[in-house]
């Protein structure tokens, strides 16, 4: 019998995925399980964006260009220039989702057994992309303490070696929430100058920022553009997660060009999709004030109602929509099972995303989950009122 | 300044890229171009399939499983059952495109620097998901004069080391057009059981077989399910490239948790291609019956206009939609390239794919193109009465 390859069996399984099976028993026990692990908005998706794929009068649904539609990657430039990002749609490769963005970022600029730094905690489907790759991710640790900041230069020049290509960040932050400033996306981007490496951002998070702060992209770093690549998407701006569309935008056409390469391969980014996401682009701005408004209040209430707890300590985040809190305990994955095989509190428990998951050192992130606020408040205060209780008789506390 | 990795330089360029800027240039001149070169049908996707995404009720356009939404999956597995393929919805991960599925099982059977062996020409963009994973094509010739049957067993053994790890084969296949017979499929399954080898069959154009031919599927043959892995698509099914769906089926277990992994990190299948393709299951047979009898006609007549023509020497297809055929030149890339630049007959040129790109032995292939006949019998005939004024005064004949 054939074997699976190595890389195979070196992929990482989703971090939640094991504690999946023991939420849907506790649902089948007439539990309520409320979500607190996952990224999927409650939010409304644009009804322009709907109703764009309703009106479609296709007849035969065809593959597009490879890059994407012409009209949506013009208009597309227009929605980054409005951001002061100075891009055409010739620096713009639509992709399935942000996913496939990284994908080809990573297949441009490094090959098998390359290194890509990556401060940690970080998203933890880029270590399914790094493997898949071929690639080895060096992480770079930000703490809680410092509220998940850019951790100091000296500590990403003592792990740049000769096999480094590229640092990778997310901002703002998914699991962290942290958002970058403008000094710190200048220190990266010196960085990369000295040391002639690619910038990767991942700013699928980019409308989301709060407390009057701007976000600053990689793209709108002067000097730049050879180094910068961004990776973007439609799903949490518009609340269109399962459209998978994204982009990889980079003012490096030696980038674009291996990139397409990549994409002609896979022929072409999804149709109806494309669509939706132009359309969504019309979206009013009025949307993004009320989402925005939204999430600052959810954070705002997860925030306060989590620091009653005795000894949590939480993140505060200013972009996204996730938050890190450290719990008294030793061992959140144990704890994430816990809360779905054995509590309950007036018939509803929580699943959380333990954190460990989330960092590339053995080790860290052991007593802290990531939380994601795109619930209602009513039920993230249920939610957090849970967490209190079962804390009190959690027995690996 | 960084650079591109060593895979982005040798990632393959589509081999009918560089034509198009002669093809925009022959448009922008005025000339009509006839496109052969593509495998977009232009059959019109079937009514059921895009009513239903106008019908589609979402309000929030959410992420679907990882594998695909389970109603999917469970149709799917019965469309299986009804064409003597027996498997479950645990056996399918839906992809996006049969591209995808292609890739992940690429990654699932074979690392960096191991070898797949592939009857050549063979679709183009297995160069692309092979130079992607760092995985070597190793070409079994097949020739059009044995109408690009199965090569003898024992050329496969010739070639078999190892670091073999599956032999891959489209069927009916793009570019042939060729149909395997059950014992050829049958000499493949012994083949891979004897060297410990997974079987992958790009199987897209299932039910695009004529003549009164049966396609028979590599799950179909009992004693392989441990090497059996199908790579398959809605794309040419439905008439609907641009859905981007596909799924990879096996009932090998370790391949699809494996594969289950790769489809982890990327999240999910688009969300609006999935209602399309689970409500184009239900497409009556009457469709299928009227797309075969016209591609069977489209066929006939592009045989006999063929081999009117002079020293012109053609395959004869029993699936799929496309036709390999010899032509008396040295060149069939610089062919196709003075067929936009330099040749019209009232006003009209074809665009053709040049051969050469389906191989992966050097030199092979180059007095041959693929035409596709996704065109309506009227164009077909005056495409081919063009090539045959072409070849007339074409100078590098």
């Amino acid at each position: 019998m054939p074997s699976i390859s190595r890389k195979g069996q070196q992929m990482p399984e989703s971090p939640i995925r094991k504690l999946v099976p023991y939420a849907e028993k506790a649902k089948k026990s007439g539990i309520k399980v409320i979500h607190l692990n996952i990224g999927q908005p409650d939010i409304k998706t644009p009804e322009i964006a709907l109703q764009a794929v309703k009106n479609n009068t296709l007849e035969v649904l065809e593959y597009s260009r490879t890059e994407g539609t012409d009209e949506y990657r013009t208009k597309l430039a227009a929605y980054y220039k409005k951001r002061d990002i100075s891009v055409t749609a010739s620096d713009i490769i639509v992709t399935t989702g942000g996913s496939e963005a990284l994908s080809f970022a990573m297949g441009s600029i490094a090959d098998a057994g390359d290194e890509i730094i990556i401060p940690e905690p970080f998203y933890a489907n880029y270590n399914g992309f790094a493997t898949a790759s071929g690639l080895k991710v060096i992480p770079v640790v930000s703490s809680i303490e410092q509220n998940f900041g850019l951790p100091p230069v000296s500590e990403f020049e003592k792990l740049i070696g000769p096999k480094t290509r590229a640092i990778l960040i997310c901002n703002p932050g998914n699991p962290t929430g942290y958002l970058y400033t403008v000094e710190e996306i200048q220190k990266l981007a010196s960085l990369a100058k000295e040391h002639d490496l690619f910038l990767v951002a991942d700013e699928v998070y980019r409308e989301f920022a709060y407390d009057g702060k701007q976000h600053y992209s990689i793209l709108q770093e002067p000097g730049l553009e050879k180094h910068a690549i961004v990776v973007d998407s439609v799903s949490k701006r518009y609340s269109m997660c399962g459209a998978r569309i994204g982009c990889l935008v980079s003012r490096n056409p030696e980038i674009v060009q291996t990139a397409l390469k990549f994409a002609q391969a896979r022929l072409s980014p999804p149709t109806f999709a494309q669509i939706a996401s132009e359309a969504a682009l019309d979206t009013p701005q009025s949307y993004f004030d009320a989402v925005i408004t939204e999430y600052v209040s959810r954070r705002d209430l997860l925030i306060a109602e989590l620091e009653k707890i005795d000894q949590v300590v939480v993140a505060r985040p200013q972009g996204a929509f996730y938050c890190m809190a450290e719990l008294p305990i030793e061992d959140a994955d144990h704890f994430a099972q816990w809360l779905l095989e054995h509590f309950q509190k007036d018939g509803e428990t929580v699943m959380v995303a333990p954190a460990a998951g989330f960092y590339a050192t053995e080790g860290l992130g052991k007593n802290q989950i990531r939380i994601a606020y795109v619930l209602e408040k009513p039920v993230l205060k249920r939610a957090v009122a849970i967490l209190g209780e079962a804390l009190k008789t959690y027995p690996g506390a």
